[in-house]
């Protein structure tokens, strides 16, 4: 049985991560960080896990732990986790963090990007990037995991294979991202209020998303080719669910069949990622609750390569995602407590 | 006072051009058609108009037609206008046609498109592109009129005048679209359920939507420039609206002030195009209910030319420009009866 | 011409109320009040009233009034209005008031119910309760209006003509009723986020909403009988409109054609209140974006008779009941400026 | 490992079942019979379902049952199964059917509110009423259970321990009901349409909802009092979620405390009825993709006792619930599979 902790446990993606935990065969909730005042219930956060889950928030500092915990996962704001991984790490943990603090290898790229200094380089050149489809082989032996964001981890994996085989150009392509509400947090803010969100649609963070250069890294990382993209988000009136339609032009004439193949020979023995064979398209509510990445393939106007990946992003674009490198960590069948529904 | 009919009543947009024509000073509704069996009040298919249009649904021909018919607006599917239009010109009124029958000059390509002989080329040739704020002076003088497509009106508002501009390149663009559900008509289809709509994300005739021959062309004759672009339509939960992002090459060097005093040049004495300046970001509901279209334009990669926008598909995308239509086939002044939410 | 001022015009009900006088062909927009700093631009706060409303936000005082105001809205929150009304009164103004303050003829109920002591005692004794369909011809001499809570309105027009002819029983009434999220206001408040709202329903201030006690006034006051009732709401994913469904016991033997004939009655030359007689029965969205109130009747078991009425909380639960008030007031014909979507 | 069918595979609830049944550990997916051209592959229809579940529909009659089926699930539309479960009893299953068929212990009642004749009378004497939290010792004896409606299994949650414990009067009970569109199945219905939905709210078979009886005769038997009550069920626009609130006069003196010691006894040791005590009231979103119902109570103007209880209508409406049933049939724990999100 793993021994697990999860430190900032009020963020949406703790509430899946929990949700998740439970039912678990190999894992136990051990700990809840936060930094509520009068340390509530954690059923008083979600009622929904009322019976559930009978655990109130303690501290987030290593001290905090419980003897034995094995694996920590932390889902606190950018900045946080890297003043606290080091503390985790030195009482013998594992540490899979849903922040950007260990996603780059670089901490350069981290600073000018984060605009913020990254306080535990150390660490941070010891980090594997927890795309699992992708790095599964240095995840494996990993003891700190940057956890991808939700964008990074479809657009990749739309992308990945194509780049790599070396039939589309990896400059010059766009990623045109949308996703549901719940990528915006729980803060209240104004622009995160129903009336403010609901039937409406909107862009957002045009030219400058911090998610741009974490996808040029991990699929430059993933390809051995230096990847250069143009990326904008947009906020789409639902709870939940990302689709990243992916434009990049055509590098050696193939046809459709021929993408195809090549999207079966990278995920055909993936669990989580389905090849959806065109004429069919995938829909964000085909893998809502779910682990799955499903992606799609077309060709248009005779050079433009369109990939399209719809993923859940608080589940494999946030907590499913580190259940599954928790997996590959600990050396357990990576399916474990992720099948189905989550 | 203009004395209109309405062909097609039961549409969707034809209850948003009731409900603007109702109000509008200079026009009066002397006929509405359609198919329904019973030839019903159109209270009994709108209950929203009870009390404010007694009226019931009369045949389609032209013999139907009230004496005095000024103009005939057409809301019916494509291929059906081009068999009525004859009739209703031969009356003596003007159309305004919401189909795709008469918005391609050359009938080859509405017949390559949408896989049916055009049967009334003549008028077809005559006919004019209904979109005022680039095609006014040939609309002024038109009989009959083709009312742009919601994605195409969007698209072109967005691109022109920086395609006219010459500071992007006219080929290899990108038109990402998204729509809310009622440019799906409102036909009983399992795809418009919903269920199957609610709380998910979907791109559609991905590669071969019809809209995008239309765009080409559109803005072909615009600018004077041959333009090729892939265009990729989303299916979005929400009831109305659509929002164009559109990406092109940078084809002479220009920084963000340039791209927009470009459009500030176009649109700055439109009464229905709102250039929405840096760092404002257009979202839909901005324009909801009304005539307008926000456009917005950004820099990426350095090289990477961003122009969105945003419309009504049900206004701007189709009942509201067609008023606007009216407006300048009859003289009056562009803007009568569209001010505000409509 | 009427010269009309908005105090607190950063609220959702000033909106709309802005919407619709711009078109208004009687009245003309003077001054703004509000408290945000550095007095923005309306469209700062409203992007979609840019190019159509060219006014900064001024202070709230009285002496902020330009010369010639002829009628105050305030939409600020409650206990507010009672500080400022007197002195825009003792400028020569008429006050039309969106919040509490002067809803209740009786301060004690007010102070009880809102739990704070009632300043303007004096005028709280002159102010009208607006609602034009009971209260018509009050209102016309009044000079200080209270306009009506969302619910209330809704409540007492499905069931003040019902009680009003001894049908029903006036006490042991349940008021079940459900609104949109709009009715929170858009403070950003954890309630009010979409992700909290979205796919969701519940109960809220059961057995205790400061709307109850207001229904029971309102009521009692149209009738003449001493209405006691119990009122439920709930909070529904969607961004505006109200059903209330009123159960009350049949108190004389009456049939379903009865009971529409006594709301035929009350209602058949009102402007503004639709019966939708069996098998019809009302959506919010028949009567979005208008002053609607549908309403329609039905008899359950024999003995219960259910009372349904529509409207949409913003506009006829809000804005546009209080321009129909102002018409009132002002002499004008009572539809001026609210016919059709506003 | 107990063998399970499904008849009426392409139904919202079956997507459930089948989620469901994958991972319930003693269950296994033998056979789905449905009557769709071409027997299509169950990832064809549900592509949620891709990967997951290698099935093609099959028939609906007894013999095209693989030998050893244990447990026939019925989803199929009202007096459809009356036909069928004949067959499938004799070929030796049990049979948990979703639809009325086998609701109601009196064929009289189901041919008044069905307006059919009742085809298997005999079976219908035998069946039982799959509510386990009221009619467990029954259900595990049964051959044939008929798993509850949704509103009614919401409804009798609510009420049933008030009525059995004398506090709340039997008749005059109101139990004003709120669902999600997912209730009205995946029909292609103009009243299912996204737009048709979306935004709105209404009430709809005022009076003459079929679920009233049902609600009547399933808390009559449960609490041994001749209980009437008037049902109005409204539509909102969310995928699924019920929320009924329950009216009911108090007919012996007793405080919130004491209805709430009430429920508690009742449901203490459930493990799928939650008492939300006050303040707490519970939203829809607390339940959604769980067998949990949660019911808060409370007292409004002395003598009205409020009972609300919220259920996912697709879940503890209908196929969680009827996996519940399938445990207690066969000996299973009865939370086997169904703990946490499904």
């Amino acid at each position: 049985m793993i021994n697990v902790a999860i430190e900032g446990a009020t963020a949406y993606s703790s509430l899946e991560l929990i949700q998740i935990l439970l039912r678990h065969p190999e894992a136990k909730i051990v700990h809840l960080g936060g930094r509520r005042e009068g340390n509530p219930h954690i059923a008083e956060i979600f009622p929904s896990l009322k019976g559930r889950l009978d655990m109130r928030l303690g501290g987030l500092e290593a001290e905090a732990l419980p003897p034995g915990t094995d694996v920590v996962f932390t889902t606190l704001s950018n900045a946080v986790p890297m003043t606290l991984a080091p503390g985790y790490l030195k009482a013998g943990c594992r540490v899979i963090d849903f922040s950007a603090d260990y996603r780059f290898t670089d901490s350069a790229i981290y600073e000018r990007v984060y605009k913020t200094p990254h306080v535990d380089v150390e660490n941070l050149e010891k980090a594997v990037y927890g795309l699992p489809e992708i790095f599964r082989e240095e995840i494996a032996g990993a003891r700190l995991v940057g956890n991808p964001g939700c964008y990074p981890t479809a657009s990749a994996l739309a992308l990945a294979p194509l780049i790599a085989a070396g039939v589309v150009d990896p400059v010059g392509i766009i990623v045109d991202a949308k996703s549901g509400v719940s990528g915006r947090g729980n803060k209240p803010d104004p622009g995160s209020l129903y009336c403010a969100c609901n039937e409406s649609l909107s862009a957002y963070a045009v030219g400058n998303h911090r998610h741009e250069p974490e996808i040029e890294c991990s699929l430059t990382r993933a390809t051995g080719r230096p990847v250069s993209l143009c990326f904008t988000p947009h906020l789409i009136p639902m709870d939940r669910g990302i689709l990243c339609t992916c434009y990049a032009r055509m590098s050696s004439k193939v046809d459709l069949g021929e993408l195809e193949e090549i999207l079966q020979n990278a995920y055909g023995r993936e669990p989580f990622v389905r090849l959806r064979k065109s004429p069919e398209l995938p829909a964000t509510k085909d893998v809502s609750f779910t682990n799955y990445c499903d992606v799609a393939v077309r060709i248009a106007k005779g050079d433009t390569v369109i990939a399209i990946a719809v993923i859940d992003n608080l589940m494999k674009g946030a907590a499913s995602q580190a259940v599954q490198n928790m997996n590959v960590i600990c050396g357990l069948p990576e399916t474990t407590g992720l099948i189905g529904r989550l």
